[in-house]
């Protein structure tokens, strides 16, 4: 392998992946799916996409793919772009931490667009999404942490690419036409990290959705386009990312095992970012232990890693919706004996007493702590300390938070995610539940 | 001005551009306006319009926007997509020293599917088209060179935003709605390089265009979005860009003169890429005073300034398609007695003979030659030598092509390479001559 052939290596490993022999692979795709059903179904009122629809109907055009939870269908386009919003609308969609980003997002939707148009077969369908999750996980690690950390938001910026390879799986495309759908997808890789907490956060995942299945239409209609999107140093890798890493982080042991399986999917269960989910976990403890309230909270200190808390842009937010990427916001929400609930995290105005708590919330950033083994993402933690009244100091440490790897969600956690997501629907629950349990791809299209 | 005002003051300065009170600007738009209309008449056959409208058809949707030259209508964002490509399909159209790229086949595409759609005032489509390469200029200059020699492919990079505050300002947005469709567009910022010499490259306008359009419309749906997408180190010039640049070269002096007047749009008299028509014409003088042919050719040295030849990334062409990028192909062409003619440049392949010459064609480069000051772009020249049977060598130097500002064409030049576009079809080609003229959009609407 060498840096002129990562084009040509990847589309090669996406065609000779066979996820579907892998019982382990299989079993997290259901759980993923099932999981990113819940969060579409969560997120399925929310404002902006009644925005989006509307102007998906101005457009028309042939009304072939569903919109998860709306009773509605629009053209496999929209409806990529359209489930992608929904589905990240409230940030209680997966993340992957080799991503760092919203993988299911993005392959979801874009394979709910192309199996509604008929062009797959179903039973590549988890396959597929096994393979992409594989593809953007790898393009994660090979642009590396600089990549976010410089501003790119990777659910969009990598999520082009691999929603292309997973619909390309599941179309069959030739080697030569899966290397140009990369480079086509490659042209539309975007979004910035400034976008966190508005509405055009989760559209990144829609529109990368939406790039990766026109970039798959574009190569089967023969469409010219560079075999060598990725390679060089004027290629995507050497724009985006970093081309050194990804000359041996791209392929090397592909799917052995499966990103899907390990580092594994980290399924939510708060609807905010997961960079809060630590601190989250850490502050429910302590006022379980200690009946913590904000009336007796003089200080907290949140404790990082340096960089560990750079998806939380918001540190004085006005709204649920950028309190979604504030752990001051989490914390004080706790502290102030509320829920973790959707309904917290909309774009209502938070409350101006809830506000001023902010400013007695710190962030601080620690290099001398050693990450635990079992630390999700690697080298991550979150220390929160509490000063009450009467200088009493309360702290607690959260390295692997509920929901993450090895602190993961079972089956019957995820299905009753889902049964929470659809009150008063509880028939249509089950039968989803049962549709993905079955891989019956047919019926949960007819479902959503 | 800071850079944390980036995005505030560009939209200011956008909203409240007055181009209709400069006469100078006014008349370059509609010289614009024509020469566009003659790129995409002279490319509306190119094979991939094929391609482009059947994916169109299967997705369906309201037609309202017409494909130029080709009798037929799409939806608003599939016209701009499809006339960007139909607009560059051959390299035919302006381009912009300050951009390096292509603003008309973006800019456009994107205020044509804009007025077919109603929602503009048409008194403002040429004002709009004026701003637009007011924009697309200095981001061009903000972003810098290495931009560009990087690998990113500023028609597409630069573009989104610049056909957002276009059709902004057609659109009569309010500033926020400005700054909001900014950050969308910017979302979808792509493009690169390595696509030169295939179908992606044209459709790269396309994209562009498209994205922008989208971006005003999601705008105006009152889509949530940052304010700030330009600004600081994390924003777009911090990730594409040039930061520092872009905080003296964003804004200053905005509109005295109007870009589009000076530098100027450079108007192409060759079907293929501006960065070898200095070349072009060298040889073409050369062959005229001294009746030079293939045959007598020993060797061809082409001597740029260092990285001038950077957009022609084609040494060994094997289509007329990937000659448009090869100034080795151009100069092996004219040798062979053959005209510059659209035909030439195609998907065909080019005869084994001619692509045998093009081992002798040399480029070198040299710093230490002094640019002229009418050089077009700034600091460009390029040397042809010939060195023929006998040891006689033949050179000359050209440092304003035909066709840029400085040895422009005129607008009777212009009526003439739409006429050429339009054979047969006499009477057409006069009133989209008098439309353009007459600045009646309504009426150019219908002919295209």
């Amino acid at each position: 392998m060498n840096t002129e052939h990562l084009t040509a290596g990847l589309a090669q490993a996406v065609m000779s992946s066979v996820p579907e022999t892998s019982a382990e692979a299989m079993k997290e795709a259901r759980k993923g799916l099932l999981d990113f059903t819940a969060a579409a179904f969560a997120g399925r009122r929310d404002k902006g996409i009644e925005k989006l629809i509307k102007l998906a109907e101005e457009e028309g055009g042939a009304p072939t793919a569903p919109l998860i939870g709306r009773n509605q269908k629009t053209t496999p386009s929209q409806s990529a772009l359209i489930n992608g919003f929904i589905a990240h609308a409230l940030d209680f969609d997966d993340v992957h931490s080799d991503v760092r980003g919203h993988p299911s997002a993005v392959i979801l939707p874009a394979l709910i667009a192309a199996a509604s148009s008929g062009h797959i077969d179903e039973s590549r369908f988890l396959g597929a999404y096994v393979t992409g999750i594989e593809v953007m996980a790898r393009l994660g690690e090979s642009a590396g942490r600089h990549h976010y950390e410089k501003g790119w938001h990777n659910t969009g910026t990598l999520g082009a690419i691999a929603a292309a390879c997973a619909v390309g799986f599941a179309e069959n495309l030739n080697q030569n036409e899966l290397q140009k759908a990369i480079g086509f997808a490659a042209a539309r890789s975007g979004g910035m990290r400034v976008q966190f907490g508005t509405e055009m956060k989760p559209l990144h995942a829609g529109l990368a959705a939406q790039a990766g299945l026109f970039a798959v239409k574009l190569a089967k209609a023969g469409f010219g386009g560079s075999d060598h999107a990725l390679d060089g140093e004027k290629g995507f890798f050497g724009l985006y990312g970093d081309l050194e890493r990804a000359e041996t982080l791209l392929l090397n042991g592909w799917g052995k095992p499966w990103r899907i399986v390990s580092p594994g999917l980290w399924f939510k269960v708060y609807p905010f970012c997961s960079a809060a989910h630590h601190a989250a976990d850490a502050i429910l403890k302590l006022k379980a232990e200690h009946g913590l309230t904000f009336g007796q909270m003089e200080r907290t200190d949140v404790i990082y890693p340096p960089g560990g808390d750079a998806a939380l842009t918001e540190r004085r937010p006005k709204t649920g919706e950028a309190g979604r990427f504030s752990v001051e916001y989490v914390i004080a929400l706790a502290l102030h004996g509320k829920d973790f609930s959707a309904k917290h995290f909309t774009s209502e105005p938070i409350p101006e007493s809830l506000q001023k708590g902010f400013a007695r919330i710190h962030r601080s950033y620690d290099d001398q702590i050693q990450p635990a083994d079992n630390a999700v993402p690697k080298g991550r933690f979150t220390i929160v300390r509490v000063t009450a009244s009467g200088n009493h100091v309360y702290e607690t440490r959260i390295d692997c938070p509920k929901g993450a790897p090895g602190n993961g969600l079972s089956e019957k956690d995820i299905e009753d995610k889902l049964r929470l997501a659809l009150p008063g629907e509880e028939e249509k629950a089950e039968e989803l539940i049962k549709a993905a349990g079955q891989s019956n791809i047919e019926r949960y299209l007819q479902l959503i």
